[in-house]
């Protein structure tokens, strides 16, 4: 008789990163660790020096990732008094696009003693958000000069992705530029770190560096474009070697064994982003079913079949999720940040009082309040908009509005409208998808906020007329690697020999499910009428109001 | 040498009364007292029973009004020391429409012990807002028949107002309407109360209960289209008779001077209304000048020579406000009480904390951070319609609107983002006049607001691109009513022989004058052009989405 075998999942989050070790038979969460990275989000100053970074700038430390693996694994070990012989995988899951440069050996260029003094030396967090200018040329250029990829991400490149980060270090710092060997995703770096070999995946290269399994990168015509130092990036300093989900990476180094405590060549997978692993650990390994990640954003993903051009989409990748399938990606940018923003400048101190003297959190307040209203009740209807619309809309311009406001109107029903705003988005995403080919019949809902919220999930049925699931995992994403990391390992060392095999055992659902109530239904029906009117109102051109006030805010701060 | 001559003003408010004794030479204001009315707004059951009220009712206790003169104007008599000899005049003024119905003596039904416990024998206070069907049928039925009245009333007659308030008693109580001998005014009768003589003044009768002027009251047939049992009603229980603004109504009966401890005989000026009262207190009584009596919402009057239809405007009254002169009203139902309705329901704990901490009012607190900020900065825009629109769309149910929120958007914000919609509201206003050939060249503001908040007046200024004036007098409709009382008592006695002689020797403005902000006028101009079209998209028809959502609400809360 066999032992039994296990994989560990490791999530690297904003703040930090998370290792959980699982049972590969049924995916159980056996023990979990988290570490946080000691110079966590890096936007003030470089550590350790006097050197100030520009507002929107977001970097992190290579080396916290590296502590992660020395502290999580080790202490997931211990806690569950697993046999490291019988850990048979291990995956990884990222924030994207985290990006850095290297030496070709790997070396991160902020590690160099002559480089450490340079921020654009330093890995780029996801939400480093000061390759704007370089994202608006990159995309004025794509389009003058013709190139369709930009159909692929719903009309433009994000200055969050690869390449606008890439160019921005080359304008602002040509000399680190050069001084890069390698440019790539702190995903894939991890790995490298693991397994001592670079492999690529293909969800990264997808979603955020301009790359399909069917065209490859851009044309060196398209780089020179932006500048002719750029022209030869993909090969000099990148590969068009892409690799997809599901592939092992290589064995764990003797270095990275000794970090972990685990077997040196242990079998490791290609990395993955947090959003797209956990599409299999929510048992979604098919068509018709979209994975909504509900934190302070909404990511969305579902599976296709084919190549469909979605309008407003955040971009779609052949093998981009799960191997085999089209990989579509949308988004909401203000979802739990929405709720935030509200309880911390609209909530009056009478509420916080009756939540302080109930002992309850404020938003279950919120949430009990709400939840006595009737559907329609409030008179009020909003446009979740307070950080823009990455979908359908892709503007980052446009901004909130709330109307419908009486004398009598309560804090409960704002925070409720807010709450239906987003449920609106989120049909109006579900049926650009539907209106163009690619189906959503069922939806998988997981993140921060189904565990906090059982209106929003409700509302959520009610206003999208679909059933809701939610995986059984507490560690969705972290799951969601270890399953990749125990097909890594294949079915021959006692893991699975593929991802579907994987998710069939692994992944697990909860057993209630939010399921549409009729008469609330019809009621939604006619407010999200209501919704899509302002929505193209707003959205569409009939009155740009929204720009013009933010322009007319910026003229007004730089006088 | 004569000795100095005094006037007493009366200002009957929602609350409470309130005297004021004013030296006739030069308008100084020298003692006040107040006395609160005993049964205060009776909103929920009728004193001393268990009679409960319906929802949208109002009553007031016309005891409670004489018990006003009997405490307040020996109060200013002592506090001041002044010989009751030379207390020329009384004047006062009221809230309307308040009415009642009483016996032909003037003896109030509701004092009748056989009526006492019948609600529609009390009065009906201005708010008293359950004559609504009442309203929209007398509406409906001036539109189908022709009566070209509501031209002069903005095309509306509000439930607030006389003949919906008299119809509503005839509907759901016949034998008090049958009872009744008289309806009149809250104004009226008090003055009747002190002089003996029932004599109705032309500003409630031509604001409030359809009269003009030229053309009288409308004729029977419109009352018997009402109901046929209302076809005679003016002959019946009211009068043609109608005393224009600044005649005197009669001498202090002996009864009253007994209440009063003033001389019988001393002269008591028509009754008239807080907000028209204001008008010759703060120094207007000439064409071009607006004054807005600005509080929990806003009541804006202009005088005109000619009488011109004015879309949306609550009416027009000749001497309504100063004899010679067409008086225009219009209003805002929504403004301090915006202010009030954020404080409660919005401004989070942390404000409330920090106002404390700094021992200043929340409103103090959020108006010095909202100064702060530049014009355009917050790149917020609202809709004024909290609590409908009164001018110049006339619809109570359009409903409020925010927006250009985002994550960063603060508190003071949106407080400010409410000043100044409610500044484009007047401006609106303020157009309708002048397109309309009434011109509004300064504007005057009184009330509680301009003491209260610096910001608003500016904002109210920059947004109008007009100079604001306050008067010097502490109790703006007090001194205004002194005025009338010293016009009363005539020049031969001491006084004035017209309004114009009493407003130019008794009225007074403070020195400060809010002036436009030329920088802050270019961008409040952008700023109107956004609230103009939104202000026609949602009110005027283009998308009806706020009654849409209002009509939704009653049906969801009907089921």
């Amino acid at each position: 008789m066999t032992s039994k075998k296990y994989a560990i999942g490791v999530d690297f989050g904003t703040e930090s990163g998370r290792a959980v070790l699982v049972d590969v038979s049924n995916g159980a969460e056996i023990a979990t660790a988290v570490h946080p990275y000691g110079n966590g989000v890096i936007d003030e100053r470089l550590p350790g020096t006097d050197i100030r970074l520009e507002p929107d700038w977001a970097l992190q430390d290579p080396n916290d990732y590296i502590e992660v693996f020395k502290r999580t694994i080790p202490a997931v070990l211990q806690q569950s008094g697993v046999n490291p012989a019988d850990v048979i995988g291990v995956g990884v899951d990222f924030t994207a696009c985290t990006m850095l440069p290297t030496l070709k050996d790997g070396m991160p260029l902020c590690f160099l003693l002559q480089y450490r003094e340079r921020p654009h030396a330093w890995i780029k967090l996801w939400k480093h958000h000061a390759a704007q200018p370089e994202a608006n040329k990159l995309n004025a250029i794509a389009r003058e000069k013709g190139f369709d990829f930009l159909d692929r991400y719903g009309g433009k490149i994000s200055s969050e992705w690869f390449f606008p980060k890439v160019w921005q270090i080359l304008d602002e710092d040509p000399e680190i530029y050069a001084a890069a060997e390698r440019f790539l995703e702190a995903a894939d770096w991890v790995v490298w770190q693991l397994t001592g070999e670079e492999k690529r995946n293909s969800c990264t290269a997808g979603y955020k560096a301009i790359w399909s399994k069917a065209e490859g990168f851009p044309a060196k015509e398209f780089f020179r474009a932006l500048d002719p130092r750029m022209e030869n990036i993909v090969d000099e300093k990148m590969t068009r070697t892409i690799v997809s989900l599901g592939e092992k990476a290589g064995g764990l180094t003797a270095q990275a064994a000794g970090w972990t405590g685990l077997k040196e060549g242990t079998a490791v997978a290609v990395a993955n982003v947090d959003a797209h692993v956990s599409v299999p650990a929510a048992t979604v390994v098919d068509t018709g079913k979209m994975v909504m990640i509900m934190g302070t954003s909404i990511c969305h993903m579902v599976l296709g079949k084919e190549a469909k051009i979605v309008p407003g989409m955040c971009g779609y990748t052949e093998d981009g999720i799960i191997p085999g399938f089209i990989g579509y990606e949308a988004g909401q940018s203000c979802v739990g940040d929405h709720f935030a923003w509200f309880v911390e400048n609209c909530v009056p101190e009478a509420y916080q009082q009756q939540a302080k003297a109930r002992g309850v959190d404020i938003h279950q307040l919120l949430e009990e309040k709400a939840a006595a209203l009737k559907v329609g009740e409030s008179g009020l209807l909003a446009l979740d908009w307070w950080n823009g619309n990455r979908s359908v809309l892709v503007d980052v311009d446009l901004t909130g509005m709330m109307l419908g406001m009486t004398l009598l109107t309560k804090p409960e029903e704002m925070y409720r409208a807010l709450i239906e705003a987003t449920a609106y988005g989120t049909r109006v995403i579900i049926e650009a998808f539907e209106n163009n080919g690619v189906p959503v019949d069922q939806l998988y809902a997981t993140g921060g906020l189904p565990d906090k919220n059982r209106l929003l999930m409700q509302i959520y049925a009610d206003v999208t007329g679909r059933e809701i699931r939610v995986p059984a995992a507490k560690q969705t994403p972290a799951v969601g690697s270890a399953m990749f990391g125990a097909v890594a390992a294949g079915a021959a060392a006692g893991g699975y020999d593929s991802i579907y095999d994987a998710s069939l055992k692994m992944a697990h659902l909860r057993e209630d499910v939010y399921r549409p109530i009729p008469e609330n239904q019809a009621v939604y029906e006619r407010l999200f009428q209501e919704y899509v009117l302002l929505h193209d109102y707003f959205g569409r051109g009939p009155n740009d109001v929204m720009k013009r006030l933010k322009a007319l805010k910026v003229e007004v701060l730089e006088k």
